[in-house]
């Protein structure tokens, strides 16, 4: 079976990989094919506790194998961007493939945000039991009265009392929340100062009384629950100490750039590793999708445009993105400024469409949930909005492009 | 608020409508507004029983003023394609109007076809309770095994046994079969024949022993229930009176394409009103989406050449699909022929256009079901593969014009 | 031969149209096919003079018709937009149909211009030889230092000085200015007024001495001559009795708005025509052209999808103009006002589309002069430019929606 | 100012260039903005004698620096595909660069074959001056009355004649065979072969009494001349020697693929350029045009997301080829066959869009010869066709990839 993201030869002509390496990424690649695909059924059908079970279960196994990457912010200086991004695409192609690995959002954003900002205790109380996996974390940033794409905009305000902050505000698309132990809030801690130092990150552990958790949302017709989960949160005169403010108070939205910056190249990468899966699921169904006695769907013209032109977007995207990767591992993220906009709305459109073209390809089955391309339809459809809309992704891009004129 | 669709002269330059039908129009579209669209969070949060409940009162609502539209047959004399087509719009706002108002597929298909050519005993026995809406039913045509686009690929056989007919086969995508009192099936008893005369359609009793009821087919995330479902079926030695053979044997074809002629104008102008409704809510959303102190959405000029776009978009479609329905009445369906295939694939490429720009300017609202947004997102995806595929309609109508030349 | 426009049924729906009219209609296209398409390779050889004879013979031919429009602004009583759209459609389909009908752009608009603002004496001298065709005329509105899409944005100036208007300024795209007898000029003889009263429309003789003619602009290859051609022009001190502004001073922007008016309805209808002409082109190629020894290009399954894609293009682009045209005469330019900016943008993205994929399925002759599609793929790729940008018009047409919500 | 392809860091990237190639190339860009670029209004404007006299000057100067690239195939073992890709870029970027450069189609692909296949005596007669630039050639495949995408397909025959071939057929389509020394035609000389052994290629000097120039053909409103130019031939009984042929009789159709392999490449390379300068043209222009008093075309949102847009698409593109060259480069063409196919039709997808979106950026002024980018769109549509149509790459490649699952 031709595999166009695999056996295909770019990566290895962009950079050298190391063959160890290489031998890695395959034996990854079969377990998530064959010990996280088969448990997606139970996502599927919102069976919570048997999945629990069985993801806890492969947890080990892969501690076992050593590929847990709670380890991750020391391995970033041996690991580049490049060679992690290649295994962002493996394990991305189930969704079940980051959480099994200890590289799920939005643990794996806190994990570097606490390595790099905490103080130490903090460090001793919540950092280590998340790199672990012990507990699950949050992030707070998105208000339903304010529009996600301009993080200056916050109506959550955090007002200083002695030692403490009193934080109240609203706050919903927060993934994970359910089941989380603690969450790290984005708070106006300074209304006076300049838009961008306004904000301050601040740690609240979750059963905190001030905060309240409201609902998980039901997105794409689900509530989802525990991980799998976006909640709508409450904060009502809760106390913490400032001493949980993560990083310097006014920093927030400073911090919250870079937090999102490797996160970006991830998620391009695991939408690739998405769309390759799709694009395989197609071009297996149309090959055993008869039409008459003698034909297939593969025979059929317009199935094998729609083959030619999604392998295209695909690999335009993935070659794309791990040039990006590169220029962050050669020059850094400020170099490669330009291109992490670009690979965020080019990749998340071209998996749009590579989806819809699978779904159409599988016809009434594609509705279905006996495939798993619906669920990446509906669920991946947010790639396009989450972490700014692609139409903020273009204006600032096209201005930015545009200055250098 | 201008409202794309109803305030809007194009219907009425189209042909002159009776100021009594257009008055009745904007009642039957308060209640659909009043009435209707409360009642939807039951059915995206999957509360059945509240629903049936709720949705059979506002059925005897429907008729006590006389709008139920199981007197349909009938009223074909009097009511044109032209005029029911604007009711389908109204009614198809709501993803509950079809139901209520007597109209909804597969019973409405099923009642045309029976009323024209069931035996007077069938038509007791089943035809009027379902006119009454005392009863449900079904229609198994696709099969897993065979392309649905093609109806000559059954597999499903009915086997002559003296006065009876044995039927086996497998179905699936059997809408609405759960709690339906009978099915109507297609299946091939004349193997021999030409392609387009090998299958007869018969009616099933749901309660006959050889009718397996195996699931209801989880179809993007939800398995739905009663009414609001996909059913998949076995026929295991289903034994059945030859006496339930609707039309003649070996005319299940032809039988089926008439079902579908009508059929096709009407999913077309839902899909109108569905297109409509998320272009009202993308219009009154951007309105109210601040995005700085002193400007919203609407004020981005990405935005506004959207609601442009979708608006086109939008209009061409519904002129076009009104213009079909008027040369249907003055020329009957097989002036149309051409015409019926363009508007399925033309409307329902308009309609995920519409609901993914609408989707995509409500942000992460969008991907709740704190809006009905994403319900139809999800659902009528498969607009564009119910009733052949797009592809199919495209290459049908293709030769057909090139033919002319 | 299937003709989609004009054997198709729909126009009759959507009104009435008087059988004789009809009847001229298919004498009318008679004539187009046979006496002025064979009359296109001079001017796509630039072979002008014989051009120009061979026009003025044909329009004799269409004066004795007694088709000749010249007599336009009185037909407007009984010529409705719903029937004069019809027309455009029909002799649009060549590049010199508009011209020999006596309908050509500029010269209509200043006809209806003068008809209705202009003084007696500028009536007898100038409006009565160009009803008859007997002189052109040209409309210096657009300025190479102005975007033409904001016409308040004017540097020409006309200053008063006694009885005379001094003007001074720099026009291009003036077009058919070459070998005009007169120009309307738009210039600033108001600069403290509102912005859209600042300009006066000024008749100029074009031998005026201070009315330089500068150059043919060349336009995609050609500098054209006479009626083909686009000039640029110098005012420079070019003197004019005040007598000759047209309607009052001042109102120069509210009489270009009117002028552009119902020229949008026919110049979509005239787009409409030139979309089918490339449409019968492309339908024929492709049955003509042999690519295997048993199978033409007519056989493709990608050539059949983009003849019913195109095919439902133009046949909802056409639904929607003529409905905009009914609209007009039942109701008046201002209730279509929304719908006129919407046909503009969509039917000229419509156009360049057929035209486009008509291109392809032509194959290499499709690049060369051996057919007309090359010379529309190029002349007419300013439909989404000229009387304002798709941009324009779909930022204006969605602020209008949005104010209604 | 920024420029996309240049100043970016992919190329670095995908693979160490040695800086003294990377200062010859910013070199030759220099030459190509600074000495040719101010070439091309005689170009636009037909000037044929002013222009070869400026080309011929232009070349000397090449040759002076050594960069005259006659010497390619001994060049092949040092200079890559990657490297020469590179190259092809920049000179790409005016229609007038490969020629100056020595790298222009058809000669090129002629010297490669001639090079490979042909005999000493051929070599020392023809090779040489054309190497040199001292005489032109041209390459006669494509048949009017055959679709010139399937290369199997041809009418024209030789037949032999003793020790000649007796040539006869009709050709067109022969870029630049005006002022051309000799042309290889392809003729079939063994009809009972099998359909890929059937023809042969073989030398024909123009001046040959059997080779009949019928015409410049006229492309996109002109017929051109000398170098540029595609001519219409007629062979009838042309008689020339069996030692003429090239490589062996039979095998045509092998050589006519060996030929595009490297051709492919560079065309792309050669758009990418164009979509390049376009891109240039294009934020120049929207930044210095004025919209209010304030404000720049540059200020507005359409154009800042057409910019992001193009952007993506262009790097998208570059990177794609790019990779596909170094691909060549480690593994032969063998290996590269499904991305020589797909960078056929993705680049010329993405020229196409960017040339478009550059010309609608420009207004009017991209309608006229005032900028060059009229003069891509009309002449470079043909990126679509040439080489065989995007369809007939999509589907080969779709095919191909259907074949490995």
């Amino acid at each position: 079976m031709y595999n166009a993201s695999h056996d295909a030869k770019p990566s290895q002509n962009m950079s050298a990989i190391d063959p160890a390496y290489s031998a890695e990424l395959k034996q990854i690649k079969l377990i998530v094919e064959r010990e996280l695909m088969p448990l997606e059924p139970l996502l599927l059908t919102q069976q919570w506790e048997a999945l629990n079970h069985a993801l806890a279960d492969a947890r080990k196994k892969v501690k076992h194998h050593n590929w847990w990457s709670t380890h991750y912010p020391t391995a970033m200086e041996s690991y580049s961007m490049y060679l992690t991004a290649l295994l962002a695409e493996v394990i991305g192609q189930s969704p079940l493939g980051h959480y099994v690995f200890g590289w799920q959002a939005p643990d794996i954003g806190n994990i570097e945000l606490l390595h790099d900002h905490a103080s130490d205790p903090i460090k001793t109380q919540w950092l280590n039991p998340l790199k672990q996996g012990d507990i699950r974390s949050c992030f707070a940033m998105t208000e339903p009265d304010n529009a996600g794409s301009n993080p200056t905009l916050l109506s959550t305000t955090a007002v200083s009392d002695g030692d403490d902050w009193l934080i109240n505000g609203h706050k919903w698309f927060t993934t994970s929340a359910d089941g989380a132990a603690f969450t790290i809030v984005m708070a106006v801690t300074h209304p006076e100062a300049d838009k961008h130092q306004r904000a301050s990150m601040i740690l609240v552990p979750m059963d905190n009384p001030g905060l309240k958790f409201k609902r998980n949302i039901a997105v794409m017709g689900h509530q989802g629950k525990g991980y799998f989960s976006h909640a709508e949160l409450s904060f009502e005169n809760c106390r913490v100490p400032k001493s949980n403010t993560i990083g310097q108070a006014g920093h927030g939205f400073k911090l919250a750039q870079q937090r999102l910056g490797p996160g970006r190249i991830h998620h391009c990468m695991r939408w690739i590793g998405i769309a390759q899966r799709c694009f395989d699921i197609m071009c297996r169904h149309v090959k055993n999708r008869a039409v008459t006695p003698t034909q297939t769907l593969a025979d059929q013209a317009l199935i094998q445009s729609k083959v030619a032109d999604c392998f295209a977007a695909i690999k335009a995207a993935r070659t794309l993105v791990l040039n990006t990767a590169q220029t962050v591992d050669k020059a850094g993220f400020d170099a490669a400024r330009f291109e992490i906009s670009m690979i965020k709305f080019h990749t998340a459109q071209m998996l749009q469409k590579v989806m819809d073209t699978t779904l159409q390809c599988l016809g009434a089955l594609g509705m279905t949930d006996d495939s798993i391309v619906a669920y990446f339809y509906r669920e991946e459809r947010a790639a396009r909005i989450y972490d700014g809309p692609d139409e903020v992704h273009m204006l600032s891009l096209g201005k930015q492009i545009l200055k250098t004129y």
